[in-house]
């Protein structure tokens, strides 16, 4: 016997630019949002029934239509209007929201923000996932692609040694990463925009501060002191590529090279993930 | 208090190529390799003690050596016997190898296969994940990329409508995917080679042949087809985009348009996901 | 004073599928065009007068009402009909289409060619670039993207070492190299699908065939090879990157390496660039 | 008779990190370096002789020689020192280097710059392309992938109407777009880095200042004013994609939509292009 197991659908890759046209400043908020949805749709895949398939043309409609209201706010709140909005739809179960945003800034004119002119850019990606069932909603949110680098204070050392082992122990080196953190609210009612200015600053002054012996154990550092810091949060899982930096050797030239010239690669790469959390019995 | 949840660390995007120089004609082999550790690793977090922390770079060093001796056959063996290696120290609970391969084709000179003179091409990427602990190794394979589409025997109607649907049910339209489908073996013991084609092969014609009334029906289709074929598979999973070829209106310009002139999308897309396998009690 | 110089503007990504439904099986054609025009623009740069402007949006409405009609052929073919078009406007001297076609081919089934359903794949994407001025139309053809791969002779030896060169000389190496080949038509009026077809086959057998004292020398045989047999060109260019595969060390592992095990690289890689064309005085 | 016509080669994607460690403060540097030579390569093309050949792994070793003394200031001072090195060879009648620099800045702990820790971040990249002859350097710069938007005091009408004229006349739209912006210096000698930034921040207050009939007149507009705001360049080429924010009809879900949700697109884009110079003249 075959049989349906998990199974969800939606719509990705919906490209929302909103726009609040204050006297005093234009806002732009830019987001890519995925709807994904969950439930009662089994007579959909194994009997061609689509009489609870809310289409996904009709969630990208809905995106658009809940931006005008609901997206002037943090991209948490709108992805919860969102989510809620779905299960009012009893087939669904379970319906899903990630946001992903790009900043806009004022362009300076004369040391002053233009009224109407931005540039995107800064540093990583900003990303919220609201999940909302009959039951529960809940908020995840977090940064991408924030890329950073400590030029020392960054060890490997001590590691075990077998037949394929070439690594020389280092006391300092370079370390670049590409940090993904995630991070999980303990409710979904918060200063989701305030919150996370201040998660994101614990974050990099905490990279930046700490000594490394291993990436591991700076998401150790970084994510406890995130969880120490803001009780706001549960959980926190990162994504630390190890963007190999190696010294080039330059003595075939006849030159020095002291920490100085490096040369940079990504593949391959190291990769270390872990979640840290508050312990259940806290 | 804060506590260490899931974790493994590994080296990905190493990028290997083993060629064969047999006589009568080289072949060669192109993997992408991916090594994960999970175990005993809790001392490097949260101690930056890395004395069980076998280096990433090590890894990679395997993956070059072991590619020596085992990567003349499917990439399921080698990621098997890299897989058990990295279990040989202890505090290695489980180790997972993804591989995804490059086809390089010989040229044709004058009819005949070139014999070392190759390139890479073909319709997909075939990959394969090994997952080895002390009591199992599991082996999932499939195809990942593979662009298809109808012309024709495509439907999509009979779907709810609400406040925010706009879209018109359809009889007829041109459906395009990048698939993405991936099955768990039975046993890490097969012929990977000759199954893989065949699924490849059951995957194409049953999408070739089938009536869609939507890509969810096209999904369990399709992986019940494969199911009810192959025997050595116990699950498929698949993972569907819906890439939009939205019908242009000709009638502005004084023409018709009987599905014959589209706009190809890829943003925003459809995204449809679903798992289907043996029952339990089967 | 302060001048315009030269300028040019147009539509790209313009992505159009079209379908022929011949009842003996569909055919698909899937091109991205880009149009570009230069002419009598001055005033739209100096004086923000747009009476002459015509619309992107109108060579994207153009492309696609011109699919219609012109893109069951060859691509050259519908680029010229696009291109010389687009000089019925006064203002226009020069109009540029460039088109990137991908590849759909029916998917097998039982041995023979479904009738309306296919995959996208091939090596390398078959490019064309139709110029219209009053006074002529050119037509360039080629292919982008094409990996390929020589495993034994290729070598590079005898090149002059200074202070900065480390390389060794070496008579036997892995070439791996992504080919664009572009060439010029003679004519406008051509059998462009089989000439196509016809170069794309010199191109290849010549690859796999020659012994290469060096990427440069390979663009020679290859690009004069071309021309040589294919009258119809007056002239091809060749980019070829140079993907370094290095031969891995193994020894460090108790291992021999005698041309099996390689590092595919891309960053950084060798680039090398020609014409070759047929002397003016020929 | 065939010939070779023109061509060079060189080696690209060499990525070379520069880390300068004051006590004060580290700084980062970090380069793609692009490097192509041209001269007296025939013999290499058409006889397979090596001996005046370069090889591109020189040239590679010669980039990270040359980042450790002269990658501390700008990168057209780098790439001008690697230029003329080139040229140093005999075989070499043109040396051209470019370089794509990533901006690393510090990271603020407690309001404070960190000694030895960055994040890679910024709007836009800044390029330098140096090219030398025994007779002149030449220095050209810019910046790309510099992201930016005016959300209102953009306009498009008055263009002509054809048969496959669609689009409205609009006196307000928002305006996105890419841009690259390339300009030439009349002297291989100046304060680049000044230079750069001074340019920089006219082309963006520019941007945000001006009124804009037309993606071409912003253009001229911007790079008039460059060029009379900044006497060392001699000449401003500028690559405008319209990045079309389409506004979203939000009507049949019974809502207004005054200039407030747009659907991002990348396909199809409007791409204007212009050069901008002095007149030879003046």
């Amino acid at each position: 016997m075959i049989e349906l197991g998990r199974n969800r659908y939606g719509k990705a890759q919906i490209h929302v630019v909103r726009v609040a046209r204050d006297p005093g400043g234009h806002r732009v908020r830019d987001a890519i949002v995925a709807i994904a949805l969950e439930g009662d749709f089994a007579a959909a895949h194994t009997d061609g029934d689509n009489t609870l398939v809310v289409a996904t043309d009709t969630m990208k409609n809905t995106a658009f239509a809940f931006a005008r209201d609901h997206l002037d706010g943090s991209i948490e709140a709108y992805g919860r209007a969102l989510a809620e909005h779905f299960l009012e739809f009893e087939q669904v179960d379970r319906a899903t929201v990630n946001v992903r945003e790009h900043r806009w800034q004022p362009i300076a004119v004369g040391g002053r923000p233009a009224r109407d002119a931005f540039v995107r850019g800064g540093a990583g990606t900003r990303i919220a996932t609201v999940a909302a069932t009959r039951s529960a909603t809940t908020v995840e949110a977090g940064i991408e692609d924030l890329v950073a680098m400590k030029t020392t204070r960054s060890a490997f050392k001590g590691f075990p040694r077998d037949r394929y082992t070439t690594l020389a122990e280092t006391d300092d080196r370079l370390m670049a990463t590409k940090i993904t953190a995630i991070w999980r609210y303990g409710s979904p009612d918060l200063d989701f925009d305030s919150t996370f200015e201040a998660v994101r600053r614990t974050l990099l002054e905490v990279f930046a501060d700490h000594d490394s012996p291993s990436v591991q154990t700076s998401i150790w550092i970084m994510a406890r002191a995130i969880l120490e810091g803001h009780e706001a949060l549960d959980e926190v899982r990162m994504v630390l590529p190890n963007l190999h930096h190696w010294l080039v050797d330059l003595a075939p030239f006849g030159m020095t090279n002291d920490g100085e010239v490096y040369i940079s690669t990504t593949e391959p790469h190291g990769l270390i993930e872990a979640t840290v959390r508050r312990s259940e019995g806290a």
